[in-house]
């Protein structure tokens, strides 16, 4: 009676693009705060300001003498200028000396510009011709060999903005500032299910025919927790539609995204989809990608739910191209990490039907890439490929030679 | 004294090219189990073979019908087949029934092929006619619907090699063959120092002049992390050779790597490499980039050692030419995942001086690479980067308007 109800024929088929620009689920996970050293890759919830100006005081860049710019005009290796040394500048230290006209104060790198000088000058173009006094053989103009307070940051300067992932510089920015925690997304709590009355737990130490081991949520946890989610095993539920919705029931406060690897029968995947239906609103079923066609996008009580093809080299082709984004979406990241690519030409003629964007696995050796084939019940042609080339969905397939992107995988 | 001794014009200065090639420590971290679902991006010390065929029983790939393929020669629209059904083939199930000649058994998506049947005809191939026939309007061939019991892999296949990271569908296959742990590289230990009397704890609540926290060192920390290793923190040590020295001794036996992002001054570098030297080999001190010169290689007792400049910019620009590949090697891992890169076009001319590989800066916006500028003492520069381009060592430049192939931050 579901599938009469639910018949896949009552949902139009999308594509990809369609997919990421129309189903954008509301949901955001909330702030809370991480310290500094665990906050890579988390994504911050508001921009984050500086306390104070960076670096905080006029700092030398380099090994020198600070001095008065205007005491070096003119100077020449010919002609150098001659400058009284009052003392020096010890790191981490404000300085004890000033400087006046016709003076110099011998400073480290990094060493604070003492009072009176505009400009340090390095030490290979001076020289020392009696104690306590320097000759200065290049001019320099004021700035020169020093940066300003407030050159790195002024205070209350955008750091970090919202939305992008903390980078390693990121870090080492709000460190220097003296930032100890950041408000970020928490991490959007993905539950993943596995249904299918063939599959057993990975740890089932043999097999009876006609099982197979749970392939896919492993991967697909870690594909969450590399988009910067939280997995969930959500565990395995046989194709039953009253155990299914209430897995899914129990599932969906705790959850900021659901996902099912259905059954990979077309009756189990439609039962799948008519739970889906009786908990929330689908919004489509059927994807026009190769592999991955029965994927469902729904939304079932504001927590969005992606039902994902049965097979779990389907199943993760399809969790990268949709999964990934909405992990990112829910988790508010905005400018998602690119991922890596190279350019290669293709070793072959790619066939593909137009109207559907295909998803072709490759190896990759000096610039080729060789598509690797194979019926999409095999993972190994996924273990076997360094990455996977788009065939987008006007083109009707692409010639041997061509130039294209291999989204390489990590 | 020790400044006279070692005075970097002893060291002969390496491109990044020489030292990526000629500074190949031999250590490697042990092998240890991991369970499955820890094992993202860790590398395996050995390949990992299968126990068992996969998927361990032909298993059908369409939903529809298993046949004798012979029994459909010649059919066709015009001229159906007809086959008597006699059972049907339940998920997760042995058959009960065989395929005799001239019958069919109804078999899901992922059922296994019974005994008699050597390939299944999609169900929209098929039709109805009356209760226990159908007719078979397509042919199909032996094999077809079908992937055999070890297409996905043959007992003893290899199903990851040593030396490159797990990814996601590595686990499935591992998880679908019951293989609960993998033994895999330990994480190299990493320890990190800071060297500066200027420098102070990022959790420094406020500064005194001439102070500055510790940037660098949450930096390295979580580059060290993302290169597969384990940072330790090793604190920050004054501008003292004997405390220098204390640390690298109590830090050596407990490292499998180890990095001193060293003072900034010329003083506080050459003291890092009197001890350094004391303690071990130097490889190299100074390296023809820009920024990064100031970069030492050793090896102390075995354990490689990384000289960073001290300013946190440099450090990081080195650490991720030359620091994290060390993580790789000594971590056993032979095929690092590649950097996320975009190509794009110069915004404007990039000055280089030949013989000296720059690292350049950049924020990238539809295709077009602008140079972020700006002293090596800015973390600002960094923080404002997208990626950063590099121009060889042979080049003295490069001109607007050239395509070039950006190094994406993540």
């Amino acid at each position: 009676m579901i599938k009469a109800e639910l018949g896949r024929e009552f949902f139009t088929t999308r594509t990809v693009a369609e997919a990421l620009a129309g189903f954008r689920p509301a949901r955001r996970t909330p702030a809370e705060p991480v310290p500094l050293a665990g906050a890579l890759h988390r994504v911050p919830a508001e921009p984050v300001g500086a306390p104070h100006a960076l670096p905080g005081f006029a700092r030398s860049t380099v090994d020198g003498y600070a001095v008065r710019a205007a005491d070096t005009y003119g100077v020449s290796e010919g002609l150098p200028g001659y400058l009284d040394v009052t003392g020096d500048v010890s790191m981490g230290a404000a300085p004890r000396v000033s400087v006046a006209a016709g003076t110099a104060v011998s400073m480290p790198t990094g060493g604070v510009l003492p009072p009176g000088a505009d400009a340090v000058v390095m030490i290979e173009y001076t020289q020392q011709v009696m104690p306590g006094t320097i000759e200065v053989i290049r001019p320099v103009a004021p700035g020169e060999g020093v940066v300003r307070a407030d050159e790195d940051a002024v205070a209350g300067a955008e750091l970090v903005p919202a939305g992008r992932p903390l980078r390693a510089q990121d870090l080492a920015m709000l460190a220097a500032a003296g930032v100890r925690s950041v408000p970020v997304h928490a991490r959007p709590r993905v539950t993943v299910f596995s249904t299918g009355d063939e599959v057993v737990p990975p740890e089932t130490p043999s097999l009876r025919p006609g099982q197979v081991r749970d392939a896919t949520a492993v991967a697909l946890a870690v594909l969450v927790t590399q988009a910067g989610g939280a997995p969930v095993y959500g565990g395995i539920v046989p194709d039953d539609a009253a155990a299914l919705e209430t897995a899914l029931r129990a599932a969906l406060p705790s959850s900021d995204l659901v996902v099912i690897s259905a059954g990979s029968s077309v009756g189990a995947r439609d039962e799948t989809a008519g739970v889906v239906r009786r908990l929330g609103e689908i919004w489509c079923h059927g994807i026009a990608v190769k592999p991955g066609k029965p994927t469902l996008l729904a939304e079932c009580g504001g927590v969005p739910v992606v039902g994902l093809p049965g097979n779990p080299r389907s199943a993760l082709v399809v969790f990268r191209l949709l999964g990934v984004p909405l992990v990112h979406l829910v988790g508010g990241c905005t400018a998602p990490p690119p991922e890596p690519s190279v350019r290669a030409r293709l070793a072959r003629d790619l066939p593909s039907a137009a109207g559907r964007l295909d998803v072709v696995q490759v190896r990759v050796a000096d610039g080729v890439a060789t598509p690797v084939f194979g019926p999409s019940a095999l993972l190994s042609v996924l273990t076997a490929a360094d990455g996977y080339v788009i065939i987008p969905g006007e083109a009707t397939g692409l010639d041997a030679g061509t130039e294209v992107d291999v989204t390489i995988y990590s």
